[in-house]
């Protein structure tokens, strides 16, 4: 049914069968899927596309599943918005946003990578999902895994986002809050994963889940009438996002669903945490870890697995990385929210606000058509405006109240 | 371009223009929109509506605008999930949830009736917008009008939920907040529109505004493949959403896209505020103002403008009315949670637990199809759930320590 011939070692090269595993035996790299694009170009069409359901399922050729997607189905397909009043106020004549803060169920991007995961896990006939998260990952797993039926066992920095926790408590699971930063629980779970038999989507599921993140950059050429943009900005943790939103684009041109294709790949950071973009930046290869420090928790990994990955896109496709301080990730948001009318979470801010760094350093040219991904929704991160925003005028009910603050108005 | 004959009021029937009005003159009943229903059923068939973009302009004919749709052209179109967990659950055959905890753009079916009330204060040339709010409608309202470019004036009473304060504030309004509950709150805005020339979108502009709330109603029979459902269930504060839902459904029969209508509509409400159930509960046609005390504060409407349609719709139905508890709410929050994925605010907490109560009393039938509204997300009042889940596990970032977990679990 699925087009998949297998894992294969990003490093080695080496195959492996379809299969709960993660890491190469010989060399240790990372497993990635591999596709039989030959058939998978015979197979899919842009017509074949457009006639499917708007969701995440409709690109189902290039997802490693074997039978019918059984998770996720109002998952994806989310806005593309022409964000002229944002272009204007940056500068640039062709501005979008992905938006990604209206994803079904729980509003962020990591709908797409659970919703393979999990499609996946049922295909390996486990009962118990699990994840390590820095948030976003732990609201969907949670979610997506109590409408699919599975025990749920979910990993999370203790200082996470209270309203992360409670976003996530509410469908039940097994929530377990470590003392420690996303590297602590990252590298806990690693442990757990060895010892039980669970589907850990982003350990031993990572190869497949990962996988998911395509569906963003598969639904932008879409939504942009088949075409790949100039630029695209994407922000990192570990790396993941970008690398396959990246991918996404270079495989619709490889199975001709796109002739053309000359994108720019931008990373977004936290100056908080940013070995990513402080690797391209400095022009190494070599990712240094970092302890994190910053208001986007989302992003604040310090040790992220594929960030050499992501130097490399970057490198290949000649586009940048730069990193923001937490106060140009607050007006960033201020500013999408005022211009747009959405409200991102943190992360959001990083990634506009790295935008805008790029197009005023030159990096991304104002007569360019440019993406700026969008990926969670604002109400998570809350807590992070408190003492950002102007408070509300409070007045009695009576209209010589209000009088007195309309005199103060304009 | 539109279809609209004018306006008529509901009680005397007399006829108006088409302007930013909403009382009768004569009667001082509530204006409607009056349509051409006529041309409408020559001009709209179901594969016209099938080929359009899954938004809520795609039944435009039967919306209240003369020219182009200008805002909103990515709300609605939200999931109908058919909800077998929770159909088991609640012991029924066949449910279905309608979930607008993903409009776009901001998470609660309000997103609807704003994007057709600004649409209609561009058509009317206003530079001004503004609304009495019980939270849903001030973040709507907020965002809408800054990505449509006009100038923000938002009414809430001081006691609101702090998440749906701050996810106002971000948008940059002129957020006025009034030492009152919400009828104060309207009360003074109704003086303050009769002074200021703007679009008070559920005041002077009502009339278009509530007909965006049928846009609901539309998506559900479509959703279902053309069917209306045996049984709705509807969050009440206003009223106004319940009887635009009822409205929709007899639209598509008037009109020829459905022929047979045979739905029971069923009011919700908090037994903190429920002078609408309250009504219906003692069969009288008076509805009794009432002071709120609920957790429920978007449905916090004492004095409900539509309240006395929305018991005339339940009696030509054949439907019924229940109240719930804080705590009913709370439960029916983390019900929904765990069985279908979807974290609601507590309007979506007061509806599943009526409708629950409703199945219970044998008023709904456990073999029809019911279909339950979901109108708002819940990271909107995520605070009603402080201390009602329960609390991660915490451990040290050791296995050692998930392992004392692990002796606790199962
Ligand atoms: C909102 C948001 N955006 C972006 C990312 C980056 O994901 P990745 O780890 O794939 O780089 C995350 C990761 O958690 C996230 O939560
Ligand atoms: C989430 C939610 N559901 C339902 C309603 C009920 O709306 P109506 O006033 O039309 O009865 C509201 C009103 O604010 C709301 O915010
Ligand atoms: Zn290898
Ligand atoms: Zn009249």
């Amino acid at each position: 049914m699925g087009y998949i011939k297998g894992l294969k070692c990003r490093e080695c090269g080496r195959e492996y069968p379809v299969e709960p595993i993660y890491v190469c035996e010989f060399c240790f790299g990372p497993l990635e899927v591999a596709y039989d694009y030959n058939s998978i170009s015979k197979a899919v069409s842009r017509k074949k596309i457009e006639k499917r359901e708007k969701n995440l399922w409709r690109y189902r050729e290039l997802l490693p599943i074997d039978g019918e997607p059984q998770v996720g189905l109002d998952s994806g397909f989310t806005p593309l918005l022409r964000a002229d009043n944002l272009a204007k106020a940056l500068g640039v004549d062709e501005l979008y946003i992905k938006d990604d803060t209206v994803v079904h169920p729980t509003l962020s991007f990591k709908d797409r990578v659970v919703s393979i995961a999990l499609t996946k896990a049922k295909e390996f006939g486990f009962d118990t999902v699990a994840c390590a998260s820095t948030g976003n990952l732990a609201h969907s797993v949670s979610a997506h895994g109590a409408r699919a039926g599975f025990k749920r066992f979910i990993f999370i920095p203790a200082s996470l986002e209270a309203s992360k926790i409670i976003a996530s408590l509410v469908y039940e699971p097994n929530l377990v809050a470590v003392d420690g930063n996303y590297d602590d629980v990252n590298r806990l779970c690693s442990e757990i994963a060895n010892k039980y038999r669970w589907a850990f989507v982003n350990i031993n599921i990572r190869p497949f889940y990962a996988e998911g993140s395509k569906t963003l950059g598969f639904e932008i050429i879409e939504q942009l009438g088949w075409k790949a943009p100039d630029n695209v900005v994407v922000p990192c943790a570990s790396g993941s996002l970008l690398t396959k939103v990246w991918k996404s684009f270079k495989e619709f041109r490889d199975i001709g669903v796109i002739r053309e294709l000359d994108t720019k790949v931008f990373a977004a950071q936290a100056t908080g945490c940013s070995p990513i973009t402080t690797a391209i930046k400095q022009g190494v290869d070599v990712i240094r870890p970092v302890k994190p420090s910053t208001i986007a928790k989302s992003l604040a990994i310090g040790n992220p697995a594929d960030g050499y990955y992501a130097t490399q896109v970057i490198k290949e496709t000649g586009g940048y990385g730069e990193d923001v301080s937490d106060q140009e990730i607050i007006e960033a948001m201020k500013l999408l929210a005022r211009t747009e009318g959405v409200f991102a979470e943190t992360a959001g801010g990083v990634t506009l606000a790295t935008a805008k760094k790029l197009i005023e350093a030159g990096r991304i040219k104002r007569n360019e058509v440019t993406v700026i991904c969008i990926t969670g929704n604002g109400l998570k991160t809350q807590e992070a405006l408190h003492g950002h925003t102007a408070v509300p005028y409070y007045i009695k009910p009576n209209l010589a109240s209000f009088e007195e603050v309309m005199k103060t108005i304009k």
